[in-house]
């Protein structure tokens, strides 16, 4: 068997010797640049502005940035400067449950033990969980991915937005590793592009068969039966088990569902959120008009959610690191996440 | 009352003294550039490219164009060339029903009549029927836009695309002119962004409280109830009363069934194709790759269909200039459009 092959892909956070840099998503796949991140201002922007997205890496990113900048903060200081630097980088993206995670695991540790060292430790396990937690889902998931499959997938959801094999990837880079036979379909996934710039060229440098199609022509490709699974990642799963991920996969759970096609969601337990009820309780983060205008369009207003919410009766089924949670509509989460 | 205000719009096609002028609809908004057709090779270029679209203009210009480009031939080559230029021009843009439909109405005349100014004068009567055909659709559907209604659309069926009122638009040009207060969302409608370019800017140059999404986002209107009614323009109807109509209209049908909203199709009549049993039957015409991927995403294949094919049984009703029919794929087509 060959190794996954993810390895072409850069990662998308690296810690060295207490630096911290992370690959700027943001101009990927025409280049492959990192940001230094030496200051809490920098992470939060990195954050805000998605030069690091994806769920999971947000909360790698945030835990390693929120150690960083307790480096050089004195012993009568720590935990006052931990908890504001916790609660100003929770801010920067609201919707990502990964990053309060993150944050609050650090803000623990620190409480615990007010070292420098302590929370870099935190920060590490973090990381090094996420590795297994991806391999884990992987393993839940590759059955789904039988040969000849044709999966649809939207955003990305892949090693980029993680680590190593990613979330919604992790069982089609063990299946293809594997020798499985099967293709892709990725929405481009306006209005940035996440599946066109990244999903795309990361399973492509995998040696994965992909295609980019709008995310309007999806429709057309259920409707010609070229569409066997969907599979995306998650932001959010809400303790009743509701979907909070990227603008567009409501709408590909309500195209599953019209065309009787399963529609599965990797789902690792950081991002269960059992203290929200349903998805109804999220706030959805409202994004900048001017990233679906451009100088080409009409100068009006824009509705820009960046996420939806799909709800549980529309998910057939959780790929966790815990096991595969078919029917999550019906499923008791709370025991399995707890 | 006001008058309709797609008077602020430039016409897509104009004709004056047997000269041809097309809007280049590629450079709007930013630029209101015309292309002077002076050969059939230029005509076939524009309606290929899409600088000039939406099957009713495409009709007319075609039929301007065939007249144009006989303007110069002898008596002799008279029937010849005119077979031989009606073929290639029907080949520019297959899905377009008005396009061989205003094409073979210009061959037939010429068949009877062989002179230039026949089928000069048979191109002016389509576009003046136009006009008249978009006012007829604008009265037959005005009454389904109530005070505060929130339309969704998608693509252009405009002005622009039509003539005058537009088919998609006539409603909502009339009720606007009426003084129904309501609001549209325009889909972008990637990968050519017809909604956010030509839709958004006409009805808002029109007066109309106008806000593009991406299309992907639709779902997340729907699921906040914040969509009361689809409404849409269509390239072909088939005798069965499906609908061919630019990619991502299924989606909408789709979710319109799903969340119990109507789905209106504003039809001219001359859209309506009785010889075409079923949308299964329309050849679908798939699009450059180039036009879906960019110089900032991963360079793999593209799925790019310029259509797809609603099925009846998701339209509530089509809205043509001989009245309202409501549930196509109950009706008779063949009596109403015979």
């Amino acid at each position: 068997m060959n190794l996954p092959k993810p390895d072409n892909v850069p990662p998308s956070v690296i810690w060295e010797d207490g630096a911290l840099r992370l690959l700027d998503q943001r101009v990927l796949p025409v280049e492959t640049a990192y940001l230094d991140i030496n200051t809490l201002a920098q992470a939060i922007e990195a954050i805000r502005t998605l030069a690091v997205r994806g769920a999971p890496a947000i909360g790698i990113a945030a835990g390693y940035a929120l150690a960083r900048s307790m480096q050089a903060v004195p012993e009568t200081a720590f935990l006052q400067t931990l908890e504001e630097n916790a609660a100003a980088l929770k801010a920067a993206r609201p919707t990502a449950v990964n990053l309060a995670w993150a944050v609050d695991r650090l803000l623990g540790r620190g409480r615990q033990t007010p070292t420098y060292s302590a929370l870099a430790e935190e920060a590490v396990a973090i990381h090094a969980e996420d590795r297994r937690i991806c391999r884990a889902i992987g393993e839940a998931g590759r059955h789904l991915i039988t040969p000849g499959a044709r999966v649809l997938t939207h955003c990305n959801a892949g090693a980029l937005a993680v680590s190593e094999l990613g979330t919604a990837t992790a069982p089609l880079y063990l299946s293809h590793a594997a020798g499985v036979p099967f293709s892709v379909y990725a929405d481009e996934t306006r209005p940035l592009l996440q599946g066109a710039r990244l999903t795309a060229w990361e399973l492509s440098a995998a040696g994965i068969d992909v295609t980019v199609l709008c995310d309007n022509a999806a429709a057309s490709l259920f409707a010609a039966g070229a569409i066997d699974l969907v599979l995306v990642g998650t932001d959010r799963v809400t303790a009743n088990g509701d979907v909070v991920n990227k603008i567009g996969t409501l709408n590909l759970a309500i195209l599953c569902q019209h065309y009787d096609v399963p529609f599965y969601v990797a789902c690792p337990s950081s991002t269960f959120d059992p203290h929200t009820a349903t998805g109804e309780a999220v706030i959805i983060e409202q994004r900048d008009a001017a990233e679906v205008l451009g100088p080409a369009t009409a100068q009006v207003p824009a509705y820009n959610p960046a996420f939806d919410v799909t709800p549980a009766n529309l998910v057939t089924g959780l790929i966790t690191d815990r096991g595969l949670i078919e029917s999550p509509a019906e499923a008791d989460l709370s025991g399995i996440f707890s």
